[in-house]
């Protein structure tokens, strides 16, 4: 049975110590509630509540599921409870306008929140954090009605919510979509069709669930550009605000799936239901893309949760298991054998769990610092500045860390050997849960996609200008340093190195446009290698910086600087075979005729 | 619903054209028997045999799983009824001595039954799989009483058996076990002990099973060199050869795992059973090792099998999904939109899952026909020569053919998107099956400081030389073959840096032996990767040869040599990396003290 911590060290260190959360808070107006007391007063109590409540809860949501039945859909026993006390707590609220009921603190401060839970328990996190897709429509498109009636109760947790877009036959390809929406004379419209993958569609810890579904107007345009959102309650609301009378959408079933057992995936039949337009006609995708980033750095962070964890229950048996001899003599003498943690393999595996779990978290909080800029920034130009970083970034944290974070999950299996295969020890749940993030809002193909052609190659390589530019920067400020040496070369060659891929590629594109979709995912992954490298580097300038100020902490330091050269030189060689597959080209991809596939 | 095809047509081109097993078998004395003719109807029954009867059990097994009682353990509905069929078929005895009621056929027969079967159903071809290490300790070291009462109703398959080796507290380190045997005046020994992981261990398809368990006499010296291996059998044999009265041997209970359910894995208590020794006292271990090559190759095809799975389940899915439009315009222009096999990105995947797939099949069947001739070659030199490129081959086999399978797997997942993650489509249960292969029969670090620790470095490289001389002869016969001018270089340079990169951790490793297990891992991969290129570039040898002569069958192997310039031109790049990480040394792996993990 694995135990979860929260890791507050590491979160303190990349909060407070790498990127200044303390200043940036103090920066930005209106967020003069997040004092740094306050702000670790509220990691600290949330840290308890994952470990204590939530994290419990884990192995249960996995083995016992959600069961579906006419009357609804009853999730595992224990989570409707905890939700309970989310609510009581007033987790919901933290990042939202107090207008709403919300308390006004930064995004960065929920995104914190989000990873210990998302550690903790990610299938039961899903059923809040569904919420905020609804939560994030509402805010920017809904009427201030809309707004009064559903935001609050979605803020406040009494509500949750949804998002309601994929159909049978389309996923990614939502120009497909078939559901419809008929206007009817009291200025409501009939919503009908059936969506699937309808994550938290249905269930029964709150009064009442939100759905934000995609639909057609009667008269809309075909494809994409005839897409329209509307709210489409569980339960109609009553004049008093309460949850009303069923309308006419229900869970058809739920799916059987890989992983995240604890969370309701749900076909949802909407059967002439009552909706709401919400936003412009025929604009709902240019609705949702609006703050499709940060729904996406909510799912890059799965990648990161599931790499802490893998890491946690890894190191806990390898200090513990005993089994064969060091090469280099018995480090366990009196015992009858050595702990696996001698074996160099063994290190290799738990160095790479552990490179990624902190380089991804270093990820996600410089991600983090940006979406408050963009948020709450006085200065346009930073804005501005940070939503192109952003924008640039999405992608990378969505499919890199999921990625890297599916990885270290099976690493985390491998370390147990045998025992990793087995259920009772978290580890192949820690697996299995973590496979769908590959796969959802967006597969790692789509996110290559997204950064490769959309992003870099049609703002003619601005946006990745963007950052190489601050990772020039540092390594200018640094190529005289001492301490960096063993970083600094490395990390500026591949930072040129990028720039030139990516004209190449390019060049390539103008003539052959399959040479990006080709190229796409080596190039996100070559991508992310760069920016954690950065990261990184960056990491081991504060970690050298305390060591030479004399720290007390010289181990937490020393071992960060110790995985980052593990990270230059036995990750970062990757870099080496995607840029390899980049330059090989569309040829070989693009040369076989379908029928001769098999 | 996943439908089975079993590849006939490329298990075809590797046995006949690649590799000339008719020629081969006719070289063989005494397997006169496996004539052309013979050795075919075999395939096309024994495939028919895999696709009607096994496969549509494949995902019932994981559905319903085995089910203990005290009375013992109930397999899946169906799985008792194959297991007659296959019986009475003659299946188990394909590749055993006359002796014995066997067939005597060759053992490469055997695993092309093997490589259907797992393809089909990994789960219940786990126990007729069992009975192999059984049979094969059996032989090699029981009494012709042993034999007459126990192989033979292995070979016919009325009983099955198991190998008991792992113990709660050792695995990998069988030194450790504890399991106790002790003598009694009738010869017979009374063997105590509790094991774990015994696949097959108990279940309902036949009326006896044979457990071959290592265990410690009274007075064994501690270690390795204190093991002994006892036949114990569930059920006492009578005088008539029947099963008579239960043994004091006992299914404790089932480990709930991630995938194979359909396979029983036991907890097996034996509780002064009664046991026959079998080879020599305290020489167990050496018993076992003898024949761990066949065991491990049977457990390197489980990575075969996934990998062809997951493209056979890809490639449908990918012609018959329709979402979005090809970069170049319209495929489908009538459609509502392309099938996604046009996008890049998907072939990119399926891509890698053929060349995994064929790959590893050639890779197989080039490791059966030295498997063979170990056997059965009337020429001793032959015989040495075969049985040292057969060590050398082992691990990579293994631990190769695994992790790329499993690669595979999860692309067969992706190719999916979000539907990959649902359970009816059985590309989520493929890759959970897959896992267990990177674990058991040693895990994929043990199986690299096999490879690079015991067969390359203790014979000062010459095992390696064995197989590089291959290589380097091909290239030499082909360094001036128009056909194979983008193959020969590459893969001559490889072969020839392969050789320095073991120099140089050879050097290494004389003073500080961690080196080995710290580059052990990456120079597997490496190992593997190559391999695979000479055998690609040999396949694209013989489909040129084929095209030149004007076959008509100008798409399959028009396909054979993209997909091998799709091999080297996207995945054998990965060399790169791994050449780096060993370059890179042990010493970023064994810095960080124990303490400072976290």
């Amino acid at each position: 049975m694995p135990e979860y911590k929260a890791p507050l060290r590491d979160i303190r260190f990349v909060r407070d110590e790498l990127f200044g959360y303390q200043e940036h808070y103090a920066s930005l107006p209106g967020m003069d509630e997040a004092t740094p007391d306050m702000v670790d007063a509220i990691l600290e109590e949330g840290a308890k509540f994952c470990e204590q409540v939530i994290a419990p809860l884990n192995q249960v949501g996995d083995r016992e599921g959600c069961t579906w039945s006419e009357e609804g859909v009853t999730t595992p026993n224990g989570f409707k409870e905890a939700y309970q006390q989310f609510v009581e707590g007033g987790w919901p609220s933290l990042a939202h306008e107090p207008e709403f009921g919300g308390q006004g603190l930064p995004e960065s401060l929920n995104l914190v929140m989000s990873e210990l839970i998302g550690e903790a328990n990610w299938s039961w996190g899903m059923y809040p954090g569904l919420s905020h897709g609804a939560m994030n429509t509402l805010h920017a498109h809904g009427t201030p009605e809309q707004q009064q009636t559903y935001l609050t109760k979605l803020v406040s947790g009494e509500w949750t919510g949804t998002m309601c877009l994929t159909e049978p036959h389309c996923g990614t390809d939502l120009g497909m979509l078939r559901t419809k929406a008929e206007p009817q004379a009291d200025g409501t419209y009939k919503v009908t069709g059936t969506k699937i993958f309808i994550s938290a569609g249905e269930h029964d810890m709150a009064d009442n669930i939100v759905h934000i579904v995609l639909a057609r107007l009667p008269d809309a345009p075909q494809g994409t550009k005839g897409i329209s959102l509307f709210i489409v309650p569980k339960c109609l609301p009553n004049d008093d605000g309460s949850a009303g009378e069923r309308n006419a959408v229900s869970c058809g079933s739920l799916e059987h799936k890989m992983g995240i057992h604890g969370n309701s995936t749900c076909v949802m039949n909407f059967d002439g239901a009552t909706g709401y337009l919400i936003g412009p006609p025929n604009k709902g995708l240019n609705c949702m893309f609006t703050f499709m980033n940060t729904a996406r750095i909510g799912t890059g962070l799965q990648g990161l949760a599931h790499a802490e964890i893998a890491y946690q229950g890894a190191l806990r048996y390898a200090r513990e298991r005993l089994q064969m001899r060091s090469l280099t003599g018995p480090k366990n003498p009196d015992g009858p054998a050595d702990p696996i943690i001698v074996h160099p393999d063994v290190r290799r595996m738990l160095l790479t769990m552990k490179a990624f779990a902190e380089g991804n978290r270093a990820l996600l909080f410089y991600a983090g610092k940006h979406a408050d800029i963009v948020q709450h920034s006085a200065d346009e130009e930073e804005r501005k500045a940070s939503d192109a970083l952003l924008g640039f970034l999405t992608p990378i944290v969505k499919a890199f860390m999921t990625e890297t974070g599916f990885e270290a999950a099976n690493l985390g299996v491998q370390c147990y050997g045998g025992h990793g295969f087995i259920s009772e020890w978290g580890m192949e749940q820690n697996v299995r849960d973590s496979r769908i993030s590959l796969l959802y809002e967006g597969t790692t193909g789509i996110q290559a996609l997204d950064l490769l052609g959309r992003k870099v190659l049609m703002t003619q390589g601005e946006s990745l200008k963007g950052f190489t530019k601050v990772v020039h920067k540092f390594c200018q400020k640094h190529v005289d340093d001492e301490a960096l040496k063993d970083y600094i070369p490395k990390l500026s060659a591949l930072n040129k190195e990028w720039g030139e891929l990516t004209v190449k590629v390019g060049m390539k594109a103008m003539k052959n446009r399959e040479e990006v979709g080709s190229a796409a995912v080596d190039y996100l992954m070559y991508s992310g290698y760069v920016v954690l490298a950065y990261l990184w580097a960056d990491m081991v300038r504060v970690a050298k910086d305390k060591l030479a100020e004399g720290s007390t902490e010289e181990g937490f330091y020393t071992s960060k600087v110790q995985t980052a050269d593990f990270y230059f030189q036995k990750i970062l060689p990757r870099t080496q075979t995607h840029k390899a597959c980049i330059e090989a080209g569309a040829e070989s991809v693009m040369a076989m005729s379908e029928a001769h596939f098999g």
